[in-house]
């Protein structure tokens, strides 16, 4: 299949589930996880390939003057048919991908995108936004009938930062960048956007600004939104080029209306970004309690302090036994703070007390911090820190060595303010917990952990690990989903707290959406996408 | 004239300037004024009193269920005429104030708004919302002749904070609480908005939700945009309530295409907001710099560092004397640091220093700290801080007794990236001195300030005090605003930073504001108020 621009041409990405083919477990890594959870297959099943999908041929063709831009190579088609969530990563491990798009473009400029939107316009060409493909929501799959055809529209191209502004710190940055090498274009310059979400080596620029992406850390600037400074969206009405500005109060963000609109509004294809310097100076700890409720209410006091930890993560004691970061039935907080001008062991240790306070005890060998520029390692950090980080990179993977064993491996993630955070993770618990036994028969694992923090509430992030039911995943999949957007809606948590709404949150947006933000939101995009190509079926029919 | 529900009944506010009728430098202040500027009267202008206008009975009557709710009061209708921009002083001044509505009207709750807005649409007549009457833009009053009538629809009587939720720290308020009032119903419970605009006093939560309001802070959590959890909106085509939530991905955001809405797409009512702890540490201090462009420097690096300050803002040589802060032609820059967690005198002296660096010379006795909780006085700052605060609160009152001498004393504010603000700080004094000196015959002043600043770039604003020509002063503000705004345009720094769009800046916002963006603004305006009753001319058309 077909690499992008700028992953390394030796390692092949993996055409139905996460990241590198090479980095999946093998047969006998995912037998081992298998028998971990009751219930599961007792052979993995096979690696699907692309050969045993039927595919034809496209529906168009596109016209000579855009031909170069444009394939229909069933390995690059069958690559970009589905975003990586379980359901896509089921479907595709029992043959029933979605649909697979006629054709494939990749743009290199803002005109070759126009004049694939005019002609895919003239032509009810429905036209999907691609960048890392990453999504976990159903974005960047065609359901539906209503279009002649299916154009992907992969951005990964447009890779390039243009210009760097070392002054101000900022960057032009094409929105087909993926993460690692829009940090290798920056490394040169002292600079990072400093934006890490867990897809990071294959997401893009353009994907973030779309789903509006939170980033790694937990605190303070970890939206893309807030790293924005100005936006190139093509539109089949033309092309809005927003002003570079620190700050405007000039009407409603032009910005804010294409942060978050999921191509379906525009295609993003280029930002200016705020950087920052790279931070030198590092130090981390991991804290163990013994009662979650205690732990809830020291991070909502480190979250309402001034503080600022980079990371403030907290892991419920099956999580924290899961990623290895404690096996005792603690929960445990992974503190880490980080700056470009100063230490910040003092902030730490400010933040151990706090945390001290509400019965938290100190876990490992204590903090290290590096000095500014001296290039030092912040090595050392406690075990569990390290332990959680590795877990944290390699979970996509392990969920599809899981899958390949028929289990069901659903994350989600939500927001909500303070006063509902407890009751809402205990029924996430409790009502899911008991969907995955009704529909499995056999007892699930409903972890928690806290992502990001704000002094007026928490973003929650639910693992759940369920027997599935042979080549039935993909319904028990529908019926936990169902559950947990009830649970969530029930108590005003957010669909998405930055996983986007794609096509499998869209009923429960719809719920979420003030109706006359609707009205406005659809006749934005009939002003804008007046033939309805733009991502059929994402945010407004 | 009738007050507001909130204000003390004792106190009178003006009808045609600033503030408090009582706090209006009185004749003999105004002349000692006038005598510091050249080419102004030789004495004041009257004081222009309601029963000198010519006001007609309204063109239309409210229905009967409606009349308790409304007036047709003359005083009440002149005091809802216009904003307060220096045009807005000057023709009242004149005896040309902007068209008097023809009704007041003074909801109580959503319904209330929403049988007005049902009524007004059936009657083609124009609603203006009106929260505490401080515009600067031309945002409160109707010009053209497109409708029967125009309604003034004044919040002030929904000024209630009506829910608290201190652990969230979060409240819910309704839209017409003036500031003062809102602050004094979150002090019981050791919380704060702490949003403090210019206009604080005479200005309403939904006017700063409606405007995008940046407030007095130069860093951080300034803008009324960073505290919105959710808003309710009183549309045409039905009410908007958001979700209250610490942040969501769920699309683009609802409250952001209403934030900056000024009132074209829906009646602001309500909004959880973000509250903090009030801040029991301070601590300021001024410095002086000789070479303005040594202080921008200063002030980037800090704006870049870690510290944070409350306040860092930077006056020119000119606004330095105007305002008392320095006499000896040296630019100052005013630092201030609050916490409500633990003392600030460190950042304090870190960011001396760093200013140091770059040629900043300590003013005055040294900074000042209380202790948190302590209840002492933060007091003791630096004499020259204290002269710049006083000053700007006294601000608004001396402009209307300069404009009483026939001055015309303009201000107007921007924002730009950094690599732009030195060259824009130069070009809006050279053409907008030598555009004054040419509409008067008198040399003008312009001073500049930065009001905030960011990582990537500044706040400037800009006061310009000139001579008039006797009964024409309105055009020689005409003249300076298109030579100040050609200025803005051609340096790509923004229309408005913070004071709105209103009509005044109207042709500019067009000329920024990308062409799709317009088109979907138009589409959703035209959704949610699809007989174009409310705020007519206001962003879009």
């Amino acid at each position: 299949m077909a690499g992008t621009t700028t992953h390394p041409a030796s390692r092949t990405r993996s055409w139905w589930g996460w990241g590198w083919a090479d980095a999946h477990p093998d047969d006998a890594e995912c037998t081992a996880m298998g028998a971990l959870l009751p219930g599961t297959l007792a052979r993995p099943l096979p690696v699907p390939r692309v050969r045993d999908l039927r595919i034809d041929g496209p529906a168009v063709q596109p016209p000579p003057s855009l031909a170069h831009l444009v394939t229909a190579d069933p390995d690059d088609r069958a690559a970009h048919a589905m975003g990586k969530a379980y359901r896509d990563i089921a479907r595709a491990l029992r043959g029933r991908p979605g649909r697979i798009p006629d054709l494939v473009a990749r743009p290199g400029d803002d005109r070759e995108v126009a004049d694939l939107l005019d002609w895919a316009g003239e032509r009810q060409v429905a036209v999907v936004p691609y960048g890392g493909g990453s999504s976990v929501t159903g974005g960047v799959e065609y359901r539906g009938d209503a279009h002649r055809a299916v154009l992907s529209l992969d951005l990964t191209a447009m890779s390039r930062v243009l210009e760097v502004d070392t002054v101000g710190r900022a960057a032009r940055v094409q929105a087909g960048t993926l993460g690692p090498s829009l940090e290798d274009q920056l490394r040169p310059h002292g600079l990072t956007l400093r934006h890490f979400p867990q897809s990071f080596e294959f997401s893009t620029l353009g994907g973030w600004l779309a789903t509006r992406a939170g980033g790694h850390y937990a605190t303070g600037r970890t939206h893309i939104d807030d790293f924005v400074q100005s936006l190139r969206v093509v539109t089949p009405a033309g092309t809005s080029a927003s002003w570079r500005l620190p700050a405007s109060g000039a009407g409603p963000s032009p910005d804010r209306l294409f942060l978050g609109s999921e191509g379906a509004l525009g295609v993003i294809t280029e930002a200016w970004v705020r950087l920052q310097r790279r931070p030198g100076h590092k130090a981390s700890a991991a804290l163990a309690f013994t009662d979650f409720d205690d732990a809830l209410r020291a991070v909502r006091d480190l979250a309402q302090s001034d503080l600022a930890p980079a990371n403030c993560r907290l892991l419920d004691a099956g999580e924290a036994a899961l990623s290895g970061a404690a096996q005792d039935g603690s929960a445990v907080l992974v503190l880490g703070f980080e700056s470009a001008d100063a230490p910040v062991t003092d902030r730490l240790e400010q933040a151990v007390d706090l945390a001290r306070v509400h019965g938290g005890r100190r876990g490992g060998s204590g903090a290290a911090s590096s000095a500014a520029g001296g290039g030092a390692e912040a090595g050392r950090a406690d075990a569990a820190v390290t332990a959680w980080r590795s877990a944290f990179l390699r979970m996509p993977y392990l969920r599809d060595g899981l899958a390949r064993m028929g289990a069901v491996a659903e994350t989600f993630e939500t927001a909500a303010t303070w006063d509902r955070i407890p009751a809402l993770i205990a029924a996430v618990r409790t009502e899911v917990g008991a969907a995955a036994l009704e529909a499995t028969g056999h007892p699930a694992t409903v972890n928690c952990r806290l992502t990001h923090v704000y002094p007026d509430g928490a973003a929650p992030y639910f693992t759940v690990l369920a027997a599935g039911r042979p080549g039935d995943e993909v319904a028990v999949w529908d019926d936990l989903k169902a559950v947990a957007s009830e649970v969530l809606h029930r108590h005003r948590a957010t669909i998405t707290h930055h996983h986007a709404v794609g096509r499998d949150h869209r009923p429960d947006y719809d719920r979420q959406r003030p109706d006359p933000f609707a009205l406005a939101l659809r006749a934005a995009k009939g002003a804008l996408d007046p033939r309805g190509i733009l991502n059929p079926g994402v945010l407004v029919d």
